[in-house]
């Protein structure tokens, strides 16, 4: 059924966006290449295969311990880019300022921006700006757009994972949403809490490089780990099982959902993954995330299955089985 | 000397803007080619020459006589990629929405963005949707990146354009900005105004074609026709004279301009371009453009000269002469 008005929910990576996305967005502009919906597009231009993704950043507030809006911006879409196999090449940066912003702080925020594409060797190549009345939008939000260029050998797609493929997390879950959420609120705790904004870039080559049986990769950002699982299995009519025990979440990360009634597995990042690796490949590739600074607690925290298609289930820490569905409604906006 | 805050001028696509660019951001992502600034990249992407380019759309009302938001955001990055002389191939599409907005009024602008991206042969292949809280955005903003191939024989840049060439403009200018205006003001008038928001694909392959004479083409969005030209002789290091009476404009557009005391050089198009053709070339090139429907009022409006480097010179129409320069503060907020 479709909605009257958008309302929070629709933007929360989780079941409402999907519902958006599949039954409002997709039948309008229906083609091949859209309806694959991975985190980028994988193209054919001019007989190279390409990636192409964008993505907005309205995250508040802009400033945050481990990054600012500008580096996360050029990580979110770095990111999304290196999950379809690609090397970023170049990216654009397009500005929403809201007229009044402190041109020091969008300074700062800029060189975060160099700084973040300088490191991953992605050039930002074309831009635009615009600044809107006070009060039309909130300080700022920035759109980047990016492409990158896919070998031949590597072929990742949410649609070829398969039954017995294990599933490899590349490190603890929900850092960057609870500090975000912390942030905003004013929360202080003894320790201090992170976003683990990062580029994939390094960890993701290392992997396609031991092994080409990495079937699909995702970074789990918007509606966290639980719903990137979901999506994956959607697209690919697979069912999944995975073990609470062996999904890593930091303890000072665990004690602040704990305390705000938050489930991690619905927490966003934005420096994990998750990949779909077929069982022979799987150690090969472990290895190889473990060998990365940002794999140094990759895990094997579940496999694929041809049993409850579409379905993914969760032994529980105390031995119990639960179904874990998308993220029903938003449990934060405005988290990237 | 750099401002504490970003105002409304920065957003205008005239001085302030320019000054925003080139001494706020471009030192900061200082590379080569971003430094060309024209209205996309051109990139060299494993041996293929492709235009990229970004533009985030923010316009006020979102519906308008002409048009609505979407096929404005479509049109406006299908323009910036053909005045890079490239062929549109795909696009992406990030929608920023504000909590509440009507989800009808949504689906008709993204119908609008697929009828626009179906008549341009342009495929919409990945976007991004965030919501935001009610207030932190004022009802719906929309990012397209898109990215085009240009052909080997077609070399359009601001760079290239040399004493002698001829500047050709497309059609009559100000109807997009006065029709926004006239819209958000509730002005009503005997002789209603319309957007010329249109692609320029179509128009701009008749003039490649013709001719390999096409220096360079810019189309004319925010600023006007009075900034592009300055932007172009800034590039390029040339002056231009053009005359008053050569250009084109609408008597409704005219009487709209003279009432509220709008200078049309300054009032934005979306579906006009300007092009900067050697002499040898002009002809055929101007013929081009009236075959098409959207070059039957195209003209020839001045020439590029030595003289005065980075000066635009104006015959008026009663035979005096003045300086043009950029825009200097802001005419117009939310225009595109």
């Amino acid at each position: 059924m479709k909605p009257d008005k958008i309302l929070l929910d629709h933007g929360s990576g989780g079941k409402m966006s999907h519902l958006l996305i599949s039954e409002m967005i997709m039948p309008i502009f229906d083609n091949p290449v859209l309806s694959k919906a991975d985190d980028g597009a994988i193209l054919d231009i001019l007989g190279k295969k390409v990636a192409f993704s964008t993505d907005s950043f309205v995250v508040d507030p802009l400033f945050f311990p481990g990054g600012n809006i500008g580096d996360l911006a050029v990580n979110g879409t770095v990111n999304d880019l290196v999950v379809c196999g690609a090397s970023p090449l170049c990216m654009s940066v397009a500005l929403i300022i809201e007229e009044g912003f402190p041109a020091a702080d969008l300074e700062t925020i800029l060189q975060s921006m160099n700084a973040a594409a300088k490191a991953v060797g992605i050039q930002i190549v074309t831009g635009d700006t615009k600044v809107v009345p006070k009060g039309a939008a909130d300080k700022l939000f920035i759109n980047t757009s990016g492409i990158g260029w896919i070998p031949e050998h590597v072929e990742a797609g949410a649609d070829r994972v398969k039954p017995g493929d294990l599933i490899l997390l590349s490190g603890a879950i929900a850092e960057h949403g609870m500090t975000i959420l912390t942030q905003r609120q004013g929360l202080k705790f003894d320790a201090p809490l992170f976003s683990d904004t990062a580029p994939l870039h390094h960890i993701v080559k290392r992997m396609v490089m031991v092994s080409r049986k990495v079937h699909a990769m995702r970074d789990l950002t918007r509606g966290g780990l639980g719903t990137a699982l979901n999506e994956i299995a959607e697209k690919s009519g697979v069912g999944m099982k995975i073990y609470e025990d062996k999904i890593p979440v930091k303890p000072e990360v665990m004690g602040v959902c704990e305390l705000l009634g938050f489930d991690p597995l619905y927490v966003a990042n934005e420096g994990k993954l998750i990949a779909f690796v077929a069982a022979e490949g799987a150690d090969a590739v472990l290895s190889a995330m473990k060998r990365d600074k940002l794999g140094k607690d990759a895990c094997i925290i579940g496999e694929v299955t041809d049993e409850h298609p579409k379905k993914i289930y969760m032994t529980t820490r105390i031995g119990g089985s639960r179904i874990v569905d998308m993220l029903a409604g938003d449990q934060l906006p405005r988290i990237c």
